[in-house]
């Protein structure tokens, strides 16, 4: 392809237009597809401006494949402690109300490669920010409040929880507790405008503001209203943290701030003068009030600047202008979101939970730029 | 493809993941391309929700086809009336301060498919949301403000305007007045978070939002700063409007307040009951302010909610609960920014501007609804 890049592209007749529009042959973003059938593929987080992720890289980790699905034989059912149980199809969901909001989806597991001290060892410094933070995706999403639905089928006074599962071969489920239900989660059949592609749910799908990826739902088909959790495979044997007191936390739902620093970054090599520090920010539990910089591995920080509108529960852009003198020196990046929450060290991290579990790992990351220009990543902070 | 999808997904194992997600074989949106090195790709309004367009299915108009360009091999010349004259590369873009901002654009001749009395007649029955107004896009731009970039060349105060020259085969060019540059102009190299697309002016564009969208000039490789218009072929022989008093209306960049619904719409078949109406509204004058549904044809009128944010210069989503009791009727939309400036109808815009031009049509539309409920385009308000 590259050889028929024309050495003065104004002096070739150029291209017809197509029914969709090519990546270039010098940009192609993707994914990391790993494993098979329980598989996942990480945001390209290096290769992305913005915060916006394009539906076809944001993350996906599947227990079961994904499942290809018939749109008009795929239902929503809605049973248990409810009135009247009820079966939506994709064309019954959009005869309701429906919303349209940006909002971040984040693994629990988010980091995890990252993660110094674990089963993984000390992190490698060849890690990318696709690698360290890539399960995380910013979208917006269209939809029907579950509230909705939940209204029409009339929820009963003992109904606590209601189990999400999914139409995928490992009928993934997850227990929601009835509050969030009934807060801000949807049923989205859009993302990014187009209807959801089959790897992030088609036809629909949860979606649970600032909660854990996994509680988010795929190719939803039931919905079960009860007293108590159901306490699923993903709920006990995964999704669970063991604390270092021997105790385990459990539904640990609420993602905790979280930011970093995607450019620059391992693989990039700089060179000296004045350039931009980019990177990404958010938390589950609001918006992100606060990006910190330091320039000198956390001797000094400065504010970076936000690119707005800063959304709830949404990836932010942050930027801030750097000089590099040529000198080593270390990056790092700390997000505050409303409620107060500053990212904590992973010393602080540590002493808090202990090193038993890989999920809702949120240190600061730090990218340790060395003399030649070349950058890699620090998971020590 | 189809006959791969099994009775029961839940039975069968899922597919791995993939460097890029697919779309479903059951919801493949595409855009209508015509011509061949001149020509046009649509966005499918009817197949997408929300706000956000994919970045592959963002409306394209070219005048010399879309350029194969190595972004080594590319880059910005500023010069003319400046103090300092400089050329870009991407990697230099890209070390100034930045900006994150989600706009639309639009063409300038979105809606002459829909133009009766024009030069292509009645407008159709059978004309989609596509065709009726689908030169239009809106997504999430990242770029060096282009004040920046002039600031850096020191700008002569004999500089009034700007040349905006592509490096595409025709070397399309646009004269733009100086103080759009310095206001909001954007040079953008990413759309919804990824690099440009070729199609959309890879390996950067001009983005100015709320103006015509050929003076968003793509493949971006010259600005020339001068006192007069340089009057190019596509500000003279295209791009201008002649009124009814045989004169001719140059320059015409804002883009006026503008509303669709996008279902139900041609070609729908609907079915008696609740159901919503929803659609798209923008104006190049800054935010929605307001859009109001009739259901019966323009007798009453009423308010549809806005999903927010409500973002200057970009799409707002509409939508409103209606039950159809099956009867014929027309659906209307009318949009209102918050200059007070309310969409007219087809009538006020012929007697304001008469019929001698196929640029900035942005009259009320509206879809009738037959008892059998299908569902046909109406160009005549």
């Amino acid at each position: 392809m590259r050889s028929q890049i024309p050495k003065d592209p104004t002096k070739a007749p150029g291209a017809p237009t197509t029914p969709v529009g090519a990546r270039s042959e010098f940009a192609k973003a993707a994914r990391a597809p790993t494993g098979a059938i329980a598989g996942s593929a990480f945001t390209p987080l290096q290769d992305l401006s913005g915060t916006i992720t394009p539906a076809d890289l944001h993350f996906e980790v599947n227990h079961g494949g994904v499942p290809a699905i018939d749109p008009t034989r795929h239902t929503l059912l809605v049973h248990g402690f409810v009135r009247r149980p009820l079966i939506f199809t994709l064309a019954d969901l959009r005869r309701f109300p429906q919303i349209v909001r940006v909002c971040a989806i984040e693994c629990a597991g988010n980091g995890s490669l990252a993660w110094a001290g674990g089963p993984f060892g000390k992190p490698d410094p060849g890690l990318t920010p696709q690698q360290v933070s890539g399960m995380t995706g910013n979208t917006e999403w269209t939809g029907v409040p579950l509230r909705v639905l939940l209204a029409e089928a009339g929820l009963s006074n003992q109904a606590k929880w209601m189990l999400a599962e999914g139409g995928d071969s490992c009928l993934f489920a997850r227990s929601i507790p009835v509050e969030k239900a009934m807060d801000d989660a949807l049923v989205a059949w859009a993302q990014n405008g187009e209807p959801l592609r089959p790897s992030q749910g088609y036809p629909f799908r949860l979606v649970l503001p600032g909660w854990e990826g996994s509680t988010n739902v795929k190719w939803l088909r039931r919905l079960e209203l009860g007293a108590q959790p159901w306490m699923t495979r993903w709920e006990t044997a995964t999704y669970t943290d063991p604390l270092k007191d021997g105790t385990a936390r459990q539904f640990s739902f609420v993602m905790d701030a979280k930011s970093i620093i995607t450019t620059p970054a391992y693989p990039e090599t700089i060179t000296p003068g004045w350039r931009q520090i980019s990177g990404l920010a958010w938390s589950g539990r609001g918006k992100i009030a606060r990006v910190e910089v330091s320039a000198d591995a956390g001797a000094t920080w400065h504010d970076a600047a936000l690119q707005g509108p800063v959304l709830s529960q949404a990836h932010v852009r942050f930027t801030t202008t750097w000089r590099w003198d040529g000198s080593e020196t270390t990056l790092l990046s700390r997000a505050t979101d409303e409620t107060g929450y500053l990212q904590p060290t992973r010393t602080q991290l540590i002493q808090a939970r202990g090193i038993g579990t890989l999920y809702h790992y949120n240190p600061i990351y730090g990218w340790r730029v060395m003399p030649n220009g070349r950058v890699f990543f620090r998971g020590d902070t």
